[in-house]
């Protein structure tokens, strides 16, 4: 069976472990029975060890309780970027394996439920764990906003940048993040009322810029080319300016200058959000690219 | 002049100094030009002392830059019991007062931005101070809901109810609160999907307990009486079950029976949303109430 799911940007500012948004990079997941498990893997992460550790390899495994699978991976979602890749991968392999319910399955073996949620739903989601489960809220989202994804060369693991986060926040900032992501939902539900102070954040982005000491310059710079708003995308290092639709070209023109200014090798991605989430069967192909615009898989 | 602000709900659970409803209590006031200052007080708060220290004088008098000012307050709205009647006065007092903008008075004066910002915009908001001064955000509220409020005869001081607070949070109950923020404005915006756990917190109703020990089983009657949620009314001591209008009766009965059975001497009132906010001028009177069923002027 084969699956697909979509990028996507978890915290967005203000919504730390809980606000995500589904992106229009995708990976497709294929699983079928096989005599011994093999994986194959094309385009974003085809660089990682294919074997039975991989991400992929793992989930459609405990799905299927045996790993007598062919796995084949193709992903447009750049690894260990903070662009939900692995929630994505995991997703969709939990999907093509059968699973009922995929969602849990992924955040289960891959720990980041805000990014599976979005994959899931697509559409802008607020993810909750319940008694029962995921629940997973769609929330209102502006069709005319476009996400410039600066996207650094090298790598951030999510592990050391969850690490940089201390156990304990003031009540005030704790308070001032409520007040953002409310502020954040009234603008990504209508872009006119979209403000930059809306990405505001005291709870994670100021201890990661120990990590990425160029992101407020950059974060700076998208604002400041027309952006409406700006933000870490997960626990980074990519960097997301919020945009109309018809400055997504002018905002990824000042994040490449930015990215050279500061002198941090990387890509530019012109992305929109993704409404469909998780889809599964026949129709579960990556999308055919007009221009080649994006890295990926033809 | 004459001027009409809502009662409001704060927090409602996981929006701490964020999130307000206006409710459909009213302070009207009216200023006109006197010889020397003089305060009349009808209704709730008419046993204060009606001297210069009365909020509605202090707020009129800054506004005008003199006291030579007749005001006459009348209100619905029980004071001190966590459903924003200082908010509404102040706000009420600075626009019969003629101020520029009663919202930043208000706030300024009586330092309840979240109570105040309802009691001026209507409906469900979020407050946020920004640069420029206080964003108020107006957020979907599904018109079919029905708030009952369960009001202790005591009071609970605002202060004190905000000392027993800790000025440091665990980040992960910061994180519990933001989820639950989103998931109740999911529910507030359509009550199909609210559910009892969108009320949750975990940054200051457990510590007010202490000093409203009933106050969980008093919540757990409105859940199990019908409510779809429910939350403490600001710092409280007021009560809120949040439920369909046509639960409104059943729930306000099982409130009832639940103070009764708790030996707290209090009453219900079953509100609705107010979605006017401030107004200004003739229209500014209160509602003539059919068939006497809550307090305040006839």
């Amino acid at each position: 069976m084969r699956a697909r799911a979509p990028a996507s940007a978890a915290n967005l500012g203000p919504g730390l472990d809980v606000l995500a948004l589904a992106l229009d990079l995708y990976v497709e997941v294929e699983v079928e029975p096989a005599e011994c498990l093999s994986v194959t893997s094309d385009g974003e992460g085809a660089d990682l060890p294919t074997d039975a550790c991989h991400l992929a390899a793992r989930v459609a495994s405990a799905v299927s309780g045996h790993d007598r699978l062919a796995i084949h991976v193709r992903s447009e979602v750049p690894v260990a970027r903070g662009l939900g890749s692995s929630a994505a991968i995991a997703l969709a392999a939990a999907a093509a394996a059968g699973a009922d319910d995929p969602l849990s399955v992924a955040a289960r073996e891959d720990g980041h439920a805000d990014n599976a949620g979005a994959a899931f739903a697509g559409g802008l989601v607020a993810v909750n764990a319940l008694e029962r489960g995921w629940r997973v809220s769609p929330l209102p989202l502006d069709i005319g906003l476009a996400f410039v994804a600066l996207v650094p060369d090298r790598p951030l693991e999510t592990a050391r940048a969850r690490a940089a986060l201390p156990a304990e926040v003031p009540r005030a900032d704790a308070v001032f993040n409520l007040g953002r992501l409310a502020l954040l939902l009234e603008g990504l539900g209508d872009r006119r009322r979209l403000v930059p102070q809306a990405t505001g954040d005291r709870l994670h982005q100021g201890p990661r810029t120990l990590l990425f000491a160029e992101a407020p310059g950059l974060l700076a710079a998208l604002e400041a080319g027309g952006a409406l708003a700006a933000c870490w995308s997960g626990a980074g290092p990519t960097l997301l300016g919020i945009c109309d639709e018809r400055e997504s070209g002018a905002v990824a023109g000042a994040g490449r200058a930015a990215l050279a200014d500061a002198g941090v090798a990387g890509r530019v991605l012109e992305l929109r959000a993704d409404v469909e989430g998780l889809v599964v069967g026949e129709d579960a192909r990556l999308p055919a690219r007009r221009g080649g615009a994006r890295r990926g898989p033809a």
